[in-house]
């Protein structure tokens, strides 16, 4: 009763989302499968898009034409462009979504490709024929036969519920687990491994109190996530800023004896940089207070997400605790915090384009490979969808570099490195971040993504105008140049040092205390000519100017870095001594004892910035 | 962790999101309570409210102070006014809903509602004092007061759903039942039992030919649910007919010995007038087509609802049956029909207030009393929420009457006459039907729900204006006499008959041709008197005329009706002979054989209509 299909998509969270659009944008006819057509790209977490890392992986995935960042902008309450005090490398762009909007708006869009089929049950098998997948089997025993297949399973593979010391099966809160899957892929010869995450408590907006707490405004000119011409906000909502104290970890820590953390209950290992509060309460002792960000969950609801507060301790001691965080006196709950096991397939088994090493056709992406996060698993859904689509029409498959994009470090760091706790990416994990900016991740991938037939026409034009209209405008600073008698009274004008050769704009934007606007000062033309120039070019060629000496060091670090695995060490080092080493690298340095630092620089947790660090060390 | 709640409602479907509101808004404190809060008000069936006295309940919902009108006012995507041409005891409102829209309406709603709480978990126990229930028990074991408790468990309680041969635990698609509820009951002393309904194909729109469909328009001056100030359509989607034909119904037939209906393997009996496709094949074979409504699933969404077509045959034979549809040679599902038996309990185990007979301040409302429609359910969870309120108040029960509502009919018919097949209501069912219409439900019931505290002042205030306009209105046209010479000649220029005596415009609104518009034409001052009249008031003052009469001698017939228990039949009736009778009150006839009128009477299925037939019979 089904064609047969080019892609099967099996999951309609955010990798499996992503993977449909972008095989179907290609050409390819794709079926996606979803346990409940209903919830389809559900935020099962907080309410938010991007961040520090996760905000370039964002722009990335909107600069080779997937949809995340269209439908953020669509759906997002707030923008905030996070560390924009910091160096450009670090300007992280970050919304909080309107949730049921956020799914609303992907699945119209998923509906609005035409390539895009839907079909509404659990997937519980996989036809394989030879070292080839073939398509899938569902629930009811039917098969649908396909060219390739691409698992997004998240949390659903045997997902297990924990709540204190209850534990039930569940794919998310309120849902089922997903059965079947794992002892297939078993079978298949796979390994599968356990991870676990965790969730907050959501709570009723009307029983906080608001007074206590800061309030957290949206940017005064909100950016978005598309390169694309999509609206940016016209209002906002806040979010608010609370802090837990000693009475809160006095509270939760009645409950550890019976947190299944602590007893073993659970097996997985969680994520490290996400950790529940009695994780946060249980390494960080010494602190007395954590942060708790309260965001709403949409325009419109009261539900209210508890950034920071993720729990599964016993709900009647998360009830108690957050009754003593202030502005939660009279908190009513919706739903407790818990944690979820689920079965995931160490990454080490695929290769660079998502596909299993081990069947063919068959590609995996998202929190089956051990990553944690809704931006880390849309881009590799989007490469599973690119690459599965690129195989079947039998072209070169596409592969980010490392330098190309922060996608191109998180499948290379998964495929070489693999994982064991749940994977997020930092820029600490990139070593080329001031070329993976979020501001040129179009320039950067769009011709790719326009090349393999998946960037629009349009998209790519706007790339190309950016493109050409910030080398244009480089080249015009260059240009224009000033002799010091003429330039040095204005430049005094604006408390800017006096030049003493003929220099040009080109050279004066250089300076940390010099933009583009500021040469109204210094020229009468400027101001027509530059308001001729659209924003985002003025700002690209800024950075590229101003920041060109720093992206060459780091590129000649990066030449420095290559050829690591000459360097020796000895495996007895006791890397405890070098404290600018970060807390993880050293705990994992002392248990795998790397013979070469090309080895140190591929364990999972070890930076690039430790590999520095340590390379300094041993130049010693 | 818990407050003690007023009244604490299970289940966040029609019933139990009515009964939440209308607790809450009497002054109750509730806590709803339902698996999960991201599927709070589905539309599980088809995406539509209303109906031929559906419809009427929908209003008189709406008139005693209800969401149901509200919500679908704002959800809708077409209106229409169902039995135009007929009298207007059959007009009855019809909405078609945009699924998503209602459910997040209903869910803000709520949310705007102070005194609703959320908890979101499935409830698995009640907690019983004595004989009366004092809380209830949650999955994760946690305890929770109230002062009474409503269940409105749909047909979650043990969901089975079959598709062929297939079956597997569920609440509905992609949704898991709920236990633990059932097995409490019966531990109590209920008796249980288990009923069946279904539900057809979804399919994707983009694969439809609706060129070779019907086209059907909403009204062109759609109406609306709600007598409050809610805003009328500004534009509509059209619905699609389509019809079976005997190829259909041969692909359908190869799935018989396969059908679940046909095997035995479903126990519970299935709603009679909303059979499944195979049923209709099998009921009415002489029928060589049968029709098919396409109805859009909302403004933007492809998905589409197959009405007339619901099917648990295996997924196969569906999709190949539907292939030979007119429309739908190319469509794709996005999932199949099935079927779906659940746990009831037979409402003659309650009181007319919807509380049980066996524990107090134990409330049933909705499909779990073998109902089935949102429209049935939503007025008995209202009901059991004001109920419960009351109840816990100490005050008098709210009980209406057969005559003042279709809910005093539904729920009379419930707790008296019990049900064994799902429960839908007819206008048929209605002794009094010309009283319970769709344009006075405010006039028999706001005045009521303003007394209990339910209709806020502005409703009430509306009603009142309604009510004052309309008597002054009859109170005019009584004054307004003409003599017959002033009169006659204008009466023959609109071709209507002339009159012998001084006649009043009351008198000549009686004339079936004449309407209050009419009557601009026979004295120049009523148009201007006419256009400061309210539309509504206008229209409930020509029914009111018009058939006073025909009113007059249904409350005549009413009384004849009154004391049947007295009128002996013998039990060896054929009743086949008589022809007139409805083929259900035949066939429930022959089976009961009842001794009186009044036990005949009570049967389900045996209509008013079918016991006048009865009682001229007798007569002779």
């Amino acid at each position: 009763m089904f064609q047969e299909y080019d892609v099967i998509v099996v999951g309609a969270g955010h990798a499996g989302c992503e993977a449909a659009a972008a095989a179907a944008n290609m050409g390819s006819k794709v079926l996606l499968a979803t346990m409940n057509m209903n919830t389809i790209a559900q935020m099962s977490c907080n309410p938010a898009m991007g961040g520090v890392a996760k905000g370039q992986i964002v722009r990335e995935i909107d600069a080779l034409g997937g949809y995340s960042g269209i439908i953020t902008d669509k759906s997002m309450i707030q923008f905030r462009m996070l560390n924009r005090s910091k160096g450009p490398a670090m300007w992280s762009p970050r919304a909080q979504s309107d949730r049921m909007r956020f799914a609303e708006e992907w699945r119209l869009a998923l509906e609005a490709t035409p390539n895009v089929d839907f079909w509404q049950e659990m997937i519980t098998g996989l036809i394989v024929e030879g070292q080839r997948v073939t398509g899938v089997k569902t629930s009811l025993g039917l098969e649908i036969k396909a060219k390739a297949v691409i698992l997004t399973n998240g949390t659903f593979l045997n997902g297990l519920i924990h709540i204190g010391e209850k534990q039930f099966g569940g794919g998310r809160s309120g849902e089922r687990a997903a059965k079947g899957i794992t002892e297939v892929l078993i079978d298949l010869g796979f390994e599968a491994g356990r991870m676990k995450t965790g969730t907050p408590p959501r709570v009723d907006g009307r029983s906080l109190d608001y007074s206590k707490m800061e309030e957290q405004f949206g940017d005064e000119e909100p950016g978005k996530f598309s390169y694309m011409k999509t609206k940016p906000l016209q209002k906002q909502r806040s979010c608010w800023i609370t802090y837990t104290n000693t009475d809160v970890h006095d509270v939760l820590q009645t409950g550890f004896d019976q947190s299944p953390m602590f007893n073993g209950r659970i097996k997985g290992l969680g994520p490290r940089y996400c950790p529940s509060i009695e994780d946060k309460i249980n390494r960080f002792a010494e602190r007395d207070r954590h942060q708790i960000f309260v965001e709403p969950e949409g325009w419109d609801t009261v539900e209210v997400y508890v950034n920071g507060f993720s729990t599964s301790l016993p709900e009647d001691v998360q009830y108690k605790a957050m009754q003593l965080i202030p502005g939660f006196e009279k908190a009513k709950m919706f739903r407790p915090g818990y944690a979820i096991e689920y079965d995931f397939f160490p990454p080490t088994q695929l290769n660079l384009t998502l596909e299993t090493k081990l069947i063919q056709n068959l590609y995996f992406a998202g929190q089956i490979n051990g990553t944690t996060g809704y931006e880390e698993a849309a881009c590799q859904g989007l490469m599973a969808g690119i690459n599965a689509h690129l195989k079947i029409n039998e072209k070169e498959p596409l592969v980010l570099k490392r330098s190309e994009a922060y996608i191109g470090v998180l499948i290379d760091d998964l495929i070489n490195k693999g994982t064991n706790e749940p994977y997020r990416m930092f820029t600490s994990r990139a070593e080329f971040r001031l070329l993976l900016r979020q501001d040129n991740a179009d320039l950067r991938l769009t011709p790719i993504a326009h090349e393999i037939g998946l960037a629009t026409e349009e998209r790519y034009q706007l790339t190309i105008e950016k493109m050409h209209g910030t080398k244009t405008l480089i080249n015009d600073l260059k240009q224009k140049k000033y002799k010091p008698a003429d330039i040095n009274p204005k430049l005094a004008a604006i408390d800017s040092a006096p030049v003493k050769d003929k220099s040009s704009l080109y050279q004066l934007l250089k300076r940390p205390d010099l933009k583009l606007s500021s040469f109204e000062q210094l020229d009468d033309t400027f101001a027509s000519y530059r308001e001729k120039i659209a924003p985002e070019v003025q700002h690209q060629a800024e950075i590229q100017v101003k920041y060109e000496t720093y992206i060459q060091r780091e590129q000649e670090n990066s030449e420095k870095l290559a050829n690591l695995d000459n360097k020796k060490i000895n495996p007895e080092f006791d890397y405890q001594k070098i404290t600018a080493l970060s807390a993880e690298a050293r705990e994992k340095l002392l248990k795998v004892k790397p013979t070469t630092l090309g080895q140190a620089s591929r364990i999972s947790g070890v930076t690039p910035a430790d590999v520095s660090i340590l390379m300094v060390y041993l130049a010693k």
